[in-house]
């Protein structure tokens, strides 16, 4: 058993899971706040260099699991494991987020799915897999240009 | 406080730390078995139409959380959220991993950084941003493909 205390909460848009688009072809283009607590703030430092980053956080709201559900993208069943529903063993969800703009421990970001309130329990840079015209990569950019510069310069 | 009880358990080639690739151009070709314990074998139902999977999981052997650190890939020290270091408030992996073939409950992958015997929380199916022409996304593709035939013959 593993327990994790939040290290922020989700101001979102969406109060309940009534507003969170679904299903086929579902955008999630809205915006919210990641709220880091103030004791982690620090943690934060260079996260502004990335443009997309992974959050993860818990379905607090959602009840129990079922191992074999129907999402809302198909008529059929699945397995939890091979969806992202809610009402799995562990509550966990997942969400590439754009990062807008750092305003202390308030990380601004585009593509919220989470409803207001939710507890995060990680934040990580997203590193590769966006198309590259539209990923920075931060310090690891940066890093990797200076280290290139050193292997020319040997 | 939340809580959370493995799913299953990594097969990995790496005992410790000490094997596994980091720094700037770490390629994470090894392979390794996700084994999922028998009472929640029916969550991976059609799993295996998807090529690439998050795995998250716990750093069950990191200790303790360090805010500022340095690194492998960069000299310089960065926030822990802007890293993938294992020493952080929520000791919680993420690692994208390409699915090669489903046996039961074990899910045989390409791409694992974790060490042996890693619990596992979560498994997901990883559903864009891989470049298209290596991407399948299984029931969701089917779907889609579905949806679509459907829009047409109205």
């Amino acid at each position: 058993m593993f327990s994790f205390d939040p290290i922020g909460y989700v101001k979102s848009p969406y109060p309940s899971t009534h507003g969170v688009p679904k299903g086929l072809g579902a955008k999630h283009q809205a915006e919210g706040i990641l709220e880091i607590l103030p004791k982690y703030e620090i943690g934060l430092t260079d996260i502004e260099g990335f443009s997309h980053l992974f959050v993860l956080w818990v379905f607090d709201r959602a009840e129990g699991y079922e191992l074999i559900g129907n999402p809302p993208s198909d008529s059929r069943p699945h397995g939890v494991f091979a969806t992202r529903s809610p009402r799995r063993p562990n509550p966990v969800g997942l969400t590439v987020v754009q990062l807008l703009r750092r305003e202390g421990r308030l990380l601004h970001v585009r593509g919220v799915d989470m409803l207001d309130g939710t507890p995060i329990l990680d934040i990580k840079p997203y590193l590769s897999s966006i198309p590259q015209d539209r990923l920075r990569r931060g310090w690891l950019a940066d890093a990797e240009s200076r280290a290139s510069k050193e292997d020319r310069s040997r």
